[in-house]
């Protein structure tokens, strides 16, 4: 028999740049300590405003692409044109949705880009920049605060294809495994899985938000039965679950 | 602070045509009951078995298109005569990989059909005809055994576009919200948050997988924690989950 258990902590409040993310886990979590078989996950919206990821909409010049595609998707251009700076590539811009795939390879809408929870003011929160480089950071941060090295997840809530509201997914990941690799593997009938490759640390994400509410002010989410997926070494992060371009069916 | 728990049910065997799911459901718990708070996450594979929805590959004559899509794609013709019979559409047929939208909507891998987890012999499994009757059917039958009435999702693992591995979905759901519409709603700042449409079913059919192992067999997991999302009525079912195709990005 197996089990999984998920519980937010309260107590984390807004957070500023040049906060101490893994200072507030530890905080929120006292008098106990993390243990090195849990997962600590962590909506990235703590983290990119402690790492400063935001941009001032009065700073920002809409070029002529983002003056064209804030006209034709009912979006404002300055919007649109830190989207444009956070995409590799606009795949879509239909129905007043952009999706876009980032620089470090995300497909989701506006390439991460948040006007919602961004904090007061007319400004908007952008991903980390490198969210797997963010996620050991706060891990080994955790490790020197409490000894323990919990896994550390990095979540957003992205839309998907062909299915109607968004779910949470693992962008950057310290010690979690993305996925299992039961390719090869016999089933219970003794036959091989061919392409089983469950992304463990997605579900995982999901398993997360469904822990919280959303208006709450509860980014983090700790997540104990995982064991199993959790190592020492950090692993090869969320860039892992990330598809090659050439390989997809659907760019 | 919120919290969410499941754990998988040991003792479900071999299912056969015919088997009362929900018996087995409420015989696996006992001596508990069931609670009408709890969801009851249900794979699949011993639904459709249940309802015999199995293809016997002997008695599969593989027509035209089978034959070239199979050469194609170097696979067995009679099964994708049998993807080709599940299908309302096949959306690509590449790197030996039929993405299919089924007869209710459902875009996936093979239409669904599944090699795996058959059972013995020379048969593929399908989807279970109307995946959300079958939900409906389960919770008034443990309703019937019980006294109480948990939600009943019925779920399958699904590939995604843009990135690697499976996460399971809700494809028959009865009792609980598919997901939570927080359109309009303010976010922590006041803000409206536009388009958040939480996919309750499909994390928690994720947060049921992580529950047990792969090659257990331990198709139920019950999972706590999800009360505000579950109610007397049978709700809307998993279709609500599925994005119309006229309005859909990446047909």
């Amino acid at each position: 028999m197996g089990s999984l258990s998920a519980r937010s902590l309260p107590g984390i409040a807004e957070v500023v740049p040049g906060d101490d993310v893994a200072a507030l886990v530890a905080a929120a979590l006292a008098p106990a300590l993390p243990r090195s078989d849990q997962l600590v996950a962590i909506a990235h919206t703590i983290v990119s405003k402690a790492e400063g990821a935001v941009r001032e909409l009065a700073t920002v010049e809409a070029g002529p692409r983002a003056l064209e595609l804030g006209a034709a998707q009912d979006k404002d251009p300055r919007v649109v044109q830190v989207v444009l700076d956070e995409s590799a590539e606009v795949m879509r811009a239909e129905r007043g949705v952009l999706i876009a795939r980032t620089h470090t390879g995300l497909v989701c809408a506006n390439a991460g880009v948040d006007a919602s929870n961004a904090g007061a003011g007319d400004a908007v929160l952008l991903l980390p920049r490198d969210p797997d480089a963010s996620a050991r950071r706060i891990r080994a941060r955790l490790r020197e605060l409490t000894g323990a090295s919990p896994a550390v997840m990095i979540t957003d809530t992205f839309g998907r294809a062909w299915r109607i509201g968004q779910t949470d997914v693992a962008i950057g990941l310290a010690g979690l495994m993305p996925f299992e690799d039961w390719r090869g593997r016999p089933d219970a009938d003794g036959r091989p899985l061919q392409a089983t490759m469950p992304a463990v640390a997605d579900a995982a994400a999901g398993a997360a938000d469904l822990a919280r509410s959303k208006d709450s002010r509860e980014p983090v989410v700790v997540i104990d039965g995982l064991g199993r997926f959790i190592g020492e070494d950090d692993g090869p992060g969320a860039l892992a679950l990330l598809r090659p371009r050439e390989e997809d069916l659907f760019p």
